[in-house]
């Protein structure tokens, strides 16, 4: 179905979802979960120690025979013991991303890893291609965690993107993707693929908190925001630590003092340990449309399925 | 082509393509030249004086005999002398935005005007099919000029409120669809329609003055921001009169020195008098998008065209 696309041959998979790496969510289960299912997953590296990481990515190489990578936020503090275990473990896809692609990328490439860059705007989509990358993800507004300051949407900066750089690498679309409806939207703007993060979050395989999965399943349309904007725009579910942040916005506190309140590991006391009230609830505007937490190769039958029945009833 | 389309039908129209009705752009030139190109064209009362708007209205009349309708803020300081003159002149489509859909709609439809109201989520779209609307526009935050305060995108609420009250009226996607590609996504995403608002303000027929027409074809994809929040959320180009805004914001100023700043007539001096330092540049993100200023017509031709390539193209 997908066997002339850009991003299945690329990456060798069958349909072109990608999950995308998030704090607390994706470990090994989750990416080869999906990685089995047909698509592919991603350990994201953003929530683990170096040590932690190499014994997911051992244990996803038990899991699957299926290809799988890992997501690496550029700004972690051990980023060089990350990449130096990505080597040693023989990973051969890495998606980069809250960063800059020029520090990675020939790194990765001498070394015969296919690099992807995550994107918020046209600029830096340019910027991937001159340093090599195979493909771009550009990301949206709507995306859950964290966000560009240019708050560009998936809609508006997908067509962009391919009409900048899609004659020379595949563009993948991410941020509000959660259902065959917004695939389709997305194969429609010219996407050669999507990145999936929120919809995989709420999953059996996720690593998430049940309490976590349980909010955003409840969540409506209108319980994100974006926020933080001083310090990283980061977009989660409003509750008792989001008014924390609003109130002291309101009242003109600077980026110091709110990382002061933001503190360290809220994201894991959120996700993770499942305190709804003061842990940050990263999550995407697409779950207003996640009512259940299905398994992950459910998630990609009914995205499929839906895909086709959409491009199907097209008026043409 | 679209002849089972429950927009086409309900507005006896050739294309489920609709034009936004915009202040500064959107007199009786534009509205008729859509009209007469098969989609439905508005003229915005938003910026009319009530005499204005009827001779906008039976002008409109005399060039062309196809359906076409009002835009009506609610919050219009003159909305009762405004609906009068709807009534009086026999303007049958009447869409109503920025207010309560409560207001009129009972009014209007006891003079068999078919009633279309602008919504920015889904508890306000359920409101408006209780009120008796005949088809609700759901706009997204990539739209340009005044915005909802829930920063829900396009992509992620047209299917949200598809699901909610697609099943009693016909739904209309607004806000980052400037092409057919955007046509075919939002179509994909369960719209019965579009409107479509930057892309007709950048037109020959738009009344906006060409120092504005212009600035928007140089725009690229980072130049539009959502601002004034604490007044009413509107999006515009970045500018000097933006920036003196910002400024305040970043000093704290209270909702009514943001009213003092932005005084009034700022969108007529932008739009339509051309200022682009001083006046409120209203524009959508899609501006990024548009590197032309083509005939109304020209721009049904080309979306109709590339939606049919681009829905005969999907993998299947």
């Amino acid at each position: 179905m997908f066997t002339d696309n850009r991003v299945t041959k690329l990456f060798n998979i069958q349909y072109p979802i990608i999950q995308a790496g998030m704090v607390w969510c994706s470990g090994w289960k989750l990416a080869s979960a999906v990685s089995n299912a047909g698509g592919l997953g991603l350990i994201g590296a953003g929530s683990m120690y170096p040590d932690v990481l190499r014994e997911h990515i051992q244990k996803c190489k038990a899991a699957t025979d299926k290809p799988f990578g890992v997501n690496v936020p550029l700004l972690y503090p051990d980023i060089e013991k990350i990449m130096g275990i990505i080597e040693e473990e023989g990973v051969n896809i890495v998606f980069t991303s809250a960063g800059n692609p020029a520090t990675w990328t020939s790194w990765l490439k001498d070394r015969g890893i296919t690099v992807v860059h995550v994107v918020p705007n046209v600029k830096l989509a340019r910027k991937c291609v001159e340093r090599g990358v195979d493909a771009v993800v550009c990301e949206g507004f709507e995306a859950g965690g964290h966000n560009g300051k240019d708050e560009i949407t998936t809609l508006v900066l997908v067509p962009q993107v391919v009409d900048a750089i899609g004659e020379h690498v595949p563009v993948i679309a991410a941020g509000g993707i959660g259902d065959g409806r917004a695939m389709a939207a997305a194969m429609a703007l010219g996407a050669d693929a999507v990145q999936v993060g929120s919809r995989f979050a709420v999953t059996r395989e996720s690593s998430a908190h049940h309490n976590f999965k349980n909010r955003v399943v409840q969540a409506d349309d209108t319980e994100t925001v974006l926020t933080l904007k001083s310090v990283t725009p980061v977009r989660m579910l409003k509750n008792s630590f989001y008014e924390e942040v609003r109130q002291a916005e309101v009242d003109g506190a600077d980026a110091q003092t709110l990382r002061e309140i933001l503190g360290r590991g809220r994201s894991k006391k959120g996700i993770f340990e499942g305190d709804l009230d003061q842990g940050e609830l990263e999550i995407g505007q697409v779950s207003g449309l996640i009512d259940d937490i299905p398994a992950a190769s459910d998630v990609i039958d009914a995205m499929i399925s839906v895909y086709r029945k959409v491009v199907r009833g097209l008026t043409q």
